[in-house]
C-alpha cells in the first residue's frame, strides 16, 4: 500500500481490448425475445437500428473484444482516469476504512458516457451512417453522444425528457454546442410522442419515452437518409465499453497495493456500475477472491430492490424487444429526483442476471441523505458529484462508518460517474431545504408490475 | 517530437518550488507606495492584510521559493495538470502548425485559481488566521478560495460583483456548497458598498470595488476575531504561485521533443498568463531563445492596448497602496462582457513592467469572435473554454491561420485556463445570436485615466 493520493496510469497502459462477462458467467443471461413471436431475436431484428458491429458484441461470448485504435485515439485525451484515495474523507469520517474512487468525471462531457459514445459513433460511422438518434435524461448521455457525434462528423438528434429539458438548459446548451439537435420528450415529432402530448399536454416526460421516440424515428427512417439508434446504457455492448473502467482500475489498485473488499456503483441502467464491477466480478467468477458488489438505486426508483426479475419492454410505447430484467414496469413513471440518469425503469439485464445470480447486492438510498453525503464529499474531496454519483457516495460512506462501528480495516471502492456542474440547481435546492424524499406511489407500481407482458420461458 | 495527445506527468514530476521572475529582471519594477506619504511600503503596511510569509513573497527576488509540503500535497490531487497537443483542433484548421495546451480546468473548482488559493490559505493557516475576505467576479476566484477554506479549517467570505451574482447562481452554489459566506457587491456590509448603494440602488458591482469591500472588512476586524483579505490575481505572490502552470509545462514540452515559437494567455489581472508565461521568459532573461508572449485582453477591458503605464489605486475605493501598472484608472467601469475574470482596471505590476520592458506584447479580441473560438474547440477538442479562456484560444487560431497562410510549421502553446461549465448561459446567448461586441465609452475611459492620482516619480 503506497500513500499516494492519486494513481495514474500511462496512455501506453490504456487497455487495447474490452471486457466481456459474458464469456465467465456460470450460466447464460435469457435470451432477448421477439414480442411478436416470443422467439430470441436475430441479428436482422436488430439491423435497422444498430450496425452489425454492434450487434456481434451483443451476443459476443468472447472474453476480450479489441478496441479499435481510432477509439482508442480519443480515448486517450481523458484516459486512462484517475483512481483516488479519498483520504481527507476518510480522516473527516475518522474511520479506519481506506476509500477508493475511479473518476470519470475527467471526460469532456464530465461523465463515463463517452466510453461507449466514441466507439458507438466509430462503428456506426463504419458502417456509412450518418445520422444517429438517442434519448437523454439528465443529459449527460445526450451531450456524450453530441461529442462522438462532432469528432466523427455524425449528425445526432437527442430526445430529452421534457422535465430535464426545462431544468437543465446548460446541458442542451452543450447538447447544442456540439452541433447536434434536441427535441424535448415527449415530441411531435413521432406517434409516441404525439400520442402522449394527445393524452396530457403538459406531459414530463420520461426515459422509456424518450427511448421510444428516438428509436421510432430510427426505424423509420428512410433508406436515402437511414439513421440509426443510439442507446447509453443497459445493453451488453454498452457495459461491455464501460468495462475499460473496471480494468484500468485493477491496474491502479496494484499500483496502490491494495484490494477492495467492497465495490460500489450507482444505478439507473446499470452501465457505470458494470464498468466497475465487471472486471473484478469476471476475477471472481474465474477463481479469484470473493469481494461484495453493491449497486445503488434511488428509493424513488427501486428497480432491484421492489421490482419484478421479468420480461418487460425497454421503452414506454413497447417498440423494443423484451429483455429479461430487475423492472418496475415499462409503464411505471418514477418521482422526479434529481438523479434524473437514475429514472429508468429497468435494469441491464447482465447486471440483473448477477443479481439473480446472487453476485451483486442492490440497495436504495433516498435523495437527501444522498446530497448530505454529496456536499460532505465536496467540502473534503473538493469535487461536487453528480446526483446519481451521490447515491454511491452515500453507500461508500455507509460502508466506511460501519467499518468504523465495527473497528475493521475495510477497503472499499466506487465509481464517481460524474462531476455536478450542471446540476448545481439541485444543490442550490438542497441548501435550501427544498428537497424532498420522493416516494413512489405503490398503487401505481403494482399496476405497472399487473402490466407487465406475459412471456412463456 | 511525439506524436501523442496529452503528456502527463507524474506526481514525482511536481515542481518543489514555486519561479519568481523578480530574480531575473533586467530591471525591478518600480515600488509600491504608500498613497499618503508617497514612500515604498514596507512589510508593516502591508501586515493588516497578509500573513508575513505572504508579504516576504511579495517583496522576493529569490529565482526559487520552496512550495510547503502541505499545499504539494493539495495540488497532487490535479497537478501536474495535462498538456495537450489540440490535434483535431489543427486538423479543422488545416493549419501546419502545431498547437499545444495546458489545461488548468482538471483543478477542483475547473481554473488555475486553486495554484494559489491553496498556499494562500495554508500560509493565512500557519500565521494562526481563521477568517478570510476575498472578491470574486465571474466566481472563479471566490470558489476556489472557499475550497481551499474548507480543506484548512478557515472561514471565508466572499463579495461577489452584482451582475455576476445574480447571473451566475451555479458559481455562489459552489462557493456555498464548501461553506463559504458570499454577499453581493455592493453590499450593506461595508462603507464602501453602503456609499456605492447609495449613489445607486441597482449598482452593478465591479471588480475593483468588490476589492474595496473585501480590504475594508479585514482592515477593520478586530484583534479577537482578526480576518485577513486575499487577492486572486494582480499580486506578486500570485504571480508566484502560478509559475508552477509554466514550471510543469516546460517538463511537458521536453516530453513532447517540441518548442513553442509563441506563448498565448488571457490576462484579466494577469495571473494565468504570468503562470504559463514567466517560467519560459525567465529562460529568455538568462540568455535562452526568444519567443513572442502574447496577453491577450478584452476590447471591452484593454487595459495593456489602451491603458496608460501609471500608479493608480488597486480598487475603486482607494483603500489600496499605489501601484505602478497598465490601468485604464480605478475609475473606469468595463462593459458587462461575459469574460467577467477580465473585467479589471489595472494589471498586474509584473506583466506590466514586462510590457513596459517590450519582452510581452498586447492583443485585444472582441467578444464575438472569441466565443466564436470557443465553439470550434468545443467541437474539436470536445472542451467548453471559459468566456475568458476564450480570449486565448481566438488568439492561438488566429496564430495558426497565420501560420497556414505564410506556409509556417510555427509551435503555438495557450494556457486553457479554465473550463466554462458554469457559463454555459453564455454560449446559450451566442447561440441564440444576443450578444454584442461591447466597446467601452472612450469619453468615459478619458475620464478615468484624467483621474489617475498624480505621484511624483
Amino acid at each position: 500500500m503506497t500513500d499516494s493520493v492519486k494513481y495514474l496510469l500511462s496512455e501506453k497502459d490504456l487497455p487495447k481490448a474490452w471486457y466481456n462477462i459474458a464469456a465467465d458467467l456460470p450460466k447464460p443471461p435469457p435470451p432477448v425475445l421477439h414480442p411478436g413471436t416470443g422467439k430470441p431475436v436475430g441479428p436482422d431484428d436488430l439491423a435497422p437500428l444498430f450496425p452489425m458491429e454492434l450487434i456481434q458484441q451483443e451476443v459476443s461470448t468472447q472474453r476480450e473484444i479489441e478496441i479499435p485504435e481510432p477509439v482508442r485515439e480519443v480515448y486517450r485525451q481523458w484516459r486512462p482516469s484517475p483512481l483516488f484515495r479519498a483520504r481527507r474523507l476518510e480522516k473527516a469520517l475518522d474511520t479506519p476504512a481506506r476509500i477508493y474512487y475511479k473518476y470519470e468525471g475527467v471526460s469532456p462531457t464530465g461523465s463515463h458516457k463517452p466510453n461507449t459514445s466514441v466507439p458507438q459513433a466509430w462503428y456506426n460511422k463504419t458502417a456509412g451512417i450518418k445520422r444517429l438518434t438517442t434519448e437523454t435524461g439528465a443529459g449527460q448521455w445526450g451531450s456524450s453522444l453530441a461529442f462522438a457525434g462532432a469528432l466523427f462528423g455524425i449528425e445526432v438528434v437527442v430526445f430529452m425528457v421534457r422535465v430535464s429539458f426545462d431544468q437543465k438548459p446548460y446541458r442542451k446548451a452543450m447538447i447544442e454546442g456540439f452541433g447536434a439537435t434536441v427535441h424535448a420528450s415527449p415530441s411531435d415529432q413521432t406517434n409516441a410522442g404525439r400520442a402522449a402530448l394527445a393524452k396530457r399536454a403538459d406531459h414530463p416526460g420520461s426515459l422509456g419515452l424518450a427511448i421510444s421516440e428516438a428509436v421510432e424515428v430510427a426505424a423509420m427512417s428512410p433508406k436515402e437518409n437511414k439513421a440509426n439508434y443510439s442507446l447509453g446504457s443497459v445493453l451488453n455492448h454498452v457495459l461491455l465499453h464501460q468495462s475499460i473502467v473496471g480494468l484500468e482500475t485493477l491496474k491502479q489498485l496494484e499500483m496502490a497495493g491494495d484490494d477492495p473488499d467492497v465495490v460500489i456503483g450507482c444505478v439507473g441502467g446499470g452501465s457505470n456500475f458494470a464498468g466497475i464491477v465487471f472486471p473484478l466480478l469476471g476475477l471472481q467468477l474465474r477463481g479469484g477472491r470473493k469481494r461484495r458488489f453493491l449497486a445503488v438505486e434511488p428509493t424513488a426508483c427501486p428497480s432491484i430492490t421492489k421490482g419484478r426479475f421479468a420480461y418487460d419492454f425497454g421503452d414506454t410505447a413497447n417498440l423494443t424487444p423484451l429483455i429479461k430484467m430487475y423492472t418496475l414496469g415499462s409503464a411505471f413513471v418514477p418521482p422526479p429526483v434529481h438523479a434524473g440518469g437514475l429514472r429508468y425503469h429497468g435494469m441491464a439485464p447482465l447486471v440483473s442476471h448477477c443479481v439473480d445470480l446472487g453476485l451483486i447486492e442492490g440497495v436504495a438510498k433516498h435523495q437527501i441523505e444522498c446530497f448530505q453525503a454529496g456536499i460532505q464529499f465536496a467540502k473534503t474531496e473538493g469535487i461536487f458529484p453528480a446526483p446519481e454519483a451521490n447515491h454511491a457516495v452515500r453507500a461508500a460512506i455507509d460502508e466506511a462508518l460501519k467499518a468504523k462501528a465495527e473497528g475493521k480495516k475495510r477497503v472499499i471502492l466506487f465509481n464517481l460517474s460524474g462531476h455536478g456542474h450542471f446540476d448545481m440547481q439541485s444543490y442550490l435546492d438542497f441548501a435550501a431545504g427544498k428537497l424532498k424524499d420522493m416516494e413512489y406511489d405503490p398503487k401505481e407500481l403494482a399496476m405497472a408490475l399487473a402490466g407487465l407482458p406475459s412471456v412463456k420461458e
